[in-house]
């Protein structure tokens, strides 16, 4: 290795006021030296694309600080070890990291996750058996408790949560009625990943569809997306639902039209006379179940009992665009950014 | 006894547009004839007047049927009985049964629960030992669950659910701030019940107070009135903070302007980014708490430790004018009326 070495990575340029533009982000090179005692150089392989990212963006406060102008983007990476002098990581181990949108990262090893490539293919590491596998396990376990017989459902059913949610209420011998745009991502829900019903949101009666699907009512609404379909699922609601709510896609770029049936007083009368639970969480909040989601999903994983798709895109300069579409709907499956091939 | 006898009774005689008026109640009477086999003769003692009350004579879909017009409007009542041809009960015994809001009734002995004069007065079994103190007991121990060194904020503390859970959260060593309308009842609270602070919801810095009554924010709320002091309360609820909504009066009439600053995205964004829980329950959802209840709060209202307050009313017939004032908040403590006095 000759150092330094020229890491190319994308900052925050701007923060965005609704919908994130091009513009709010820059691409920028950045030499980096060689690793020093108690470091170690990544180089990032797959960088995972996820909605929370939009709320970083913004100057207020969340349950994690926002970026900083000028700072690289936060995201999880799996990244292969170039030179370690820390200890317990070799050259040429494959790890989990939060080195961001970043071709090349230092690392003092905290937080890096070492992982073995034979378990699953290392991409899925950011998806179904990642952070958005483990949402949907974790959320369904603690909270959403889907029984034999009871109705799911979940929206962005063809992407990285919301299919894995589907898939598990059936294991856990409930129903699933899947959400999503368009025909090609229904037809996938439907048929790849087998959920009982699937309904296109974009469909003009989409509201009586729901009810439709729904004849018995909802037991558990697996909220990632919140905005219309809140409003259209809430009113389904069955006496003692549970509600896990883990995102809020369509709120995040704060253009939603949340309000427009449902009032707070309504939500919360519902809450009251149906006695619902609405939780919310974050996939850390749950950390105790992941042993228990390795060893369930993994083996589902391989044996091809769990589908999964991902979406992946190459090279680190077309992020901030698959980023901005990712928002809009426009991917299908977990969308990854293909930033290098991995050494021997 | 000489039959038949004449009953009193108050029924439902049209259906409120927001807040009730005299004209939605009726009195009339009744004639009783003798018990038949397996019926008895219930003479009301104290009637109960409850919130919940209001949603019963909506013709809307809730949690429990509505009141049909023409109808007696229900409730709970002590009573005794003055006549018995159902096994297990005599002559003189002291009940808690749903007669509603009459002088007399005959019943079956379905859902009557003999009860022991010893072990506290008869009208607690309405209040501080009855529905409301379960509720109140109940919510907390499942939903709320306060920790030492907490905060749980509850409105209407000087009421009968509001007032027990104070009393209950600094017995977990939580700290309790309660909030009521006006000097009289934040008097009582604070220096009869012992909060550790209370807050006029009147005040015209009322937000302010709240914020500064709670430097550590707010982990448990027991939601009983919704409106305006849910939209002061939920900005300052902590990560993981707890929500049982067990009441809405402020909605109960529709006339709440609940939409003011918080909205259904704004709601959800914060449960999402704070993993706030919010659970309805209705108390018997949770009965399988109720032989605990009894076993530690008897004994507490006993000795005295647990304080409670009766608001007593004399006269059936002054039962709707009663439970319109209770509804504005006019009452202070447990609203009851005394419809007659026991026999030896």
């Amino acid at each position: 290795m000759t150092y330094p070495i020229t890491a190319q990575r994308i900052v925050l340029a701007a923060r965005p006021d609704g919908e994130p533009t091009a513009q709010d982000f820059r691409q920028e090179s950045l030499a980096l030296q060689a690793p020093q005692a108690g470091q170690m150089l990544l180089k990032t392989l797959y960088l995972s694309l996820d909605p929370y990212m939009r709320g970083r963006m913004n100057d207020s406060k969340s349950y994690s600080p926002p970026v900083q102008l000028g700072e690289t983007m936060v995201g999880e990476v799996v990244a292969q070890v170039v030179d370690s002098k820390v200890e317990g990581f070799n050259a040429g181990d494959i790890v989990l990291a939060h080195s961001g949108w970043t071709s090349h990262g230092l690392s003092n090893g905290e937080g890096v996750r070492k992982i073995d490539p034979a378990t699953a293919p290392i991409e899925t590491r950011l998806g179904v058996l990642g952070m958005p596998g483990f949402t949907a396990y974790a959320g369904l376990r603690e909270i959403g408790k889907p029984r034999a017989g009871e109705t799911v459902v979940v929206a962005a059913a063809s992407g990285p949560v919301g299919s894995l949610v589907g898939q598990l209420a059936q294991r856990a011998g409930a129903r699933a009625v899947g959400i999503a745009g368009g025909v090609e991502k229904c037809a996938f829900v439907k048929d790849v990943l087998g959920f009982d019903v699937v309904i296109d949101h974009r469909a003009e009666d989409f509201v009586d569809q729901l009810a439709t699907a729904c004849p018995d009512g909802i037991d558990v609404y697996f909220e990632n997306v919140g905005g219309p379909i809140w409003q259209a699922v809430f009113p389904l609601l069955n006496q003692f639902a549970r509600v896990p709510v883990c995102g809020l896609i369509a709120d995040y770029n704060g253009t939603s039209t949340t309000d427009a049936g449902l009032s707070v007083a309504g939500l919360m009368r519902g809450i009251l006379t149906r006695s619902i639970t609405l939780r919310g969480f974050i996939n850390y909040d749950l950390n105790h179940c992941f042993p228990d989601f390795i060893r369930e999903i993994a083996p589902a994983i391989k044996n091809g009992e769990i589908k999964h798709l991902e979406d992946v895109v190459d090279g680190l300069e077309n992020s901030p665009q698959t980023f901005i579409g990712m928002l809009k709907g426009r991917n299908f499956g977990k969308v990854l950014i293909k930033v290098a091939d991995a050494f021997r």
